[in-house]
């Protein structure tokens, strides 16, 4: 965790962007797997671990927004416990880490925030994702109360725009990524399981974190979006997507694709594909900078790749007018990119709306941009993944073609030839600068189709 | 998975061993991390798995004893699904690897059970560990219900003999920890991070299946039982424990335990506990058998360490009295071993007084036998863990110094000079056979102090 008067600071922020009232944040519990005792790794949920960097199980926290007082629930280990886990920190010492003078235990904090709630002070709360925040929450209000929109703006106009400190930690888990790719990259071999490549790279990231930011896609099938299986055998001549990222043990993430050829040649149907996405990639940094919408630097990424599919005769007519209709999401049905930071998927808990879009820039349904999670404008400090991607999913192709959907700019019998190709995405993580913005990580995964192949191990 | 044969027959024994009614069976969902949409590794339940073989999330069942009928609950993908994830199997198809006919969409579930309960017929339902659980079995029922014990005795006489093709998986995961731990010996040298350690034998066990089976602990402190940090360094000439197991695809798990001198080379005196510790792990393969009481293997494993320790003037009076006594605590808080299966401690979700314990062997609260997770007789099949230790815990010695605890038999002032020795514990799976008993894995992991010495890297 960061120094106390980091966690001082940033609680004093948020209770100047509110109006009033009390703000309720739960810290996350154990995880059971298969029964009681057998727990997943424990999380700590993002929201506590920026305000209160503590972290630990069953604690909770209150900032009240008028006194600036803010009060840690937790209970102390008994003498039992300690017998067994070592010596502990007292939640005194823990509150004292994060600059917190007021404790109590965790059982008092429904009777508390009751206390509020009939001295008329508005509570405000986030949305649970997990059965046991329904559960506490309930315990509290009886109910499971509306989040409160004002609190999550203010969390998201906070947590959007990351500090030194906390870049040093994302670009610790970029260079943990960098480990992790070419690792997979040197494995990339026929006879070699996809179970194997998400195992050695699992194991980096947890010698050197927390583990991976999310379950790792190592897939020949690139093209199924969602695929978390591993039970493919590498064939020479196929594509491998690997999508994975680190979180160091403080919670912050990375995030990143590479798409390498088994057995280290790409053929030249699969170069001119690479080349195009890649194009993309690069063509996103290039334009991406305070004040642009990053709506327009999809778009303008789109533009890259239909420009390039016409060139394989795959498109045709406008290209302009291609896009707008959004005929590139036959080839890529997802957005540029999303915002990263202490979730892989930043604030993705807080809502969309609020965190890919605000007032300004509203989520579309037009084909075009529905696909974006992150749509607003830029900021200094925002950090964002770069994952431009062309696919030919079989489903996909058929739906449209039957539909008729954009027939006037996707020649299908082209397109048809590409069932079985797969997919490719390429995905790197980018900090927004005054300037304009830098990649994260002290140094880029290879990416161009030479730095890939010579990085895979001929055999 | 099995073939369906394997879980038609298993259910019709379940079926066979039930007065009556009907056993709802919920298998897991996923369980998010940090939002909804980033989910641990996906983990069924592990009855649901015995009964039914499917791995995958929202599935549940219901097999009616009378008629012998099992009904599979679940929703197909759409077509929207099937874009993103690829072709998958319906429930039907899913149904019929478990030999299922019948097959109802998830949502009606709770209207089925509750036209049996309707109808006045029993329903057999198991005490959830995940909040999901309570949170499905409240809305069924409107309650959640007591567990059924006619159904956890059916299902634990069931799971706790253990097949030839359920031990053939035990012994894959058995084969990936041996890996992991001579992979751990061989990393053990001054400098190497815990967590690197931890990191390193958790992507072996991706590597060839789920994953470990429970959080490793990786510890040079090994006095701390439940120790789940990787925050230590190592330093020469102290000891390692490294508590680790892997899991198959399948679910079935393994579990050891070795101690490891950083650097290479045990201390005479670490040598001398090591090598009673061994003795008592070596004497309860000696002795175990069908119809042997397992807590009177625990008793044996006490008095062979009471015994090596009053050797070296830890210890004083006669060994069978302070058996009795429980002198054994002091050094070996806890049992001998547990079942293990689906889970690495099998089936302690469906409680230990049925699983560990049963009508004749009771749990005593004596502090010879407290600690025993598993006492009953063992038998042909059955899966146990052996995993004697002598740890030496500062907060206990303490307490039992000024409580005077079994002062006739323990030497405190001797005692107290190993305060910071750590802790060893030597653990290996057994499976119980008609003649005797056979340590599962294909070979045993190096144990000898010779034999740990000559895997550790000398540097």
């Amino acid at each position: 965790m960061f120094s106390s008067s980091t966690y001082i600071e940033r609680r004093k922020a948020l209770s100047g962007k509110l109006s009033g009232g009390v703000v309720l944040l739960l810290g996350n519990g154990e995880s059971p797997i298969n029964y009681h005792a057998n727990a997943y790794r424990f999380r700590q949920d993002s929201t506590f671990l920026y305000y209160f960097g503590l972290d630990l199980p069953d604690l909770a926290a209150i900032v009240d927004v008028d006194s600036g007082q803010a009060t840690l629930f937790g209970d102390d280990f008994t003498v039992d416990d300690i017998i067994w886990m070592g010596p502990q920190p007292s939640v005194k010492e823990l509150a004292e880490k994060a600059g917190v003078h007021l404790t109590c235990p965790r059982r008092s904090l429904a009777e508390t925030v009751q206390g509020y709630v009939g001295k008329g002070r508005k509570v405000h709360t986030l949305r649970p994702y997990r059965a046991e925040g329904y559960g506490e929450l309930r315990e509290i209000f009886g109910t499971v109360p509306d989040a409160s929109v004002e609190l999550i703006r203010a969390v998201v106009s906070m947590r959007d725009k990351k500090s030194a400190e906390e870049i040093a930690q994302i670009e610790y888990a970029c260079d943990t990524a960098y480990k992790m790719h070419t690792t997979a990259m040197q494995m990339c071999r026929e006879g070699v399981s996809e179970r194997e490549i998400a195992g050695a790279m699992e194991g980096i990231a947890l010698r050197r974190g927390w583990g991976t930011s999310f379950h790792s896609i190592v897939s020949q099938r690139g093209e199924v979006l969602h695929n978390h299986n591993y039970d493919g055998t590498l064939e020479n001549g196929r594509l491998l997507l690997v999508d994975a990222g680190a979180e160091a043990t403080s919670g912050y993430t990375s995030d990143n694709t590479r798409t390498i050829p088994v057995g280290g040649r790409f053929s030249g149907r699969q170069k001119e594909i690479y080349d195009i996405v890649l194009a993309a990639n690069n063509h996103a940094f290039e334009i991406s900078r305070p004040g642009v919408r990053y709506v327009d630097v999809h778009l303008a990424a789109a533009r890259v790749i239909l420009d390039g599919l016409q060139g394989l005769g795959l498109v045709k007519g406008p290209v302009d007018e291609a896009v707008a209709a959004g005929a590139h999401y036959l080839f890529m049905p997802h957005g540029l990119g999303h915002q990263m930071g202490l979730d892989v998927h930043d604030m993705e808990n807080l809502g969309e709306q609020y965190v890919g879009y605000d007032d300004e820039t509203r989520r579309s349904d037009d084909l075009a941009t529905r696909a974006c999670r992150m749509g607003r404008r830029l900021e200094t400090g925002m950090v964002v993944t770069v994952e431009p991607g062309i696919y030919f999913v079989p489903e996909l192709i058929a739906k449209w073609r039957a539909e008729g959907t954009c027939s006037e700019f996707v020649y299908f019998p082209k397109v048809e030839k590409y069932i079985g190709f797969g997919g490719i995405r390429l995905e790197d993580d980018m900090l927004i600068t005054p300037s304009g913005n830098r990649l994260l990580g002290e140094r880029r995964i290879p990416i161009t189709t030479d730095e890939v192949e010579s990085v895979v191990i001929k055999v």
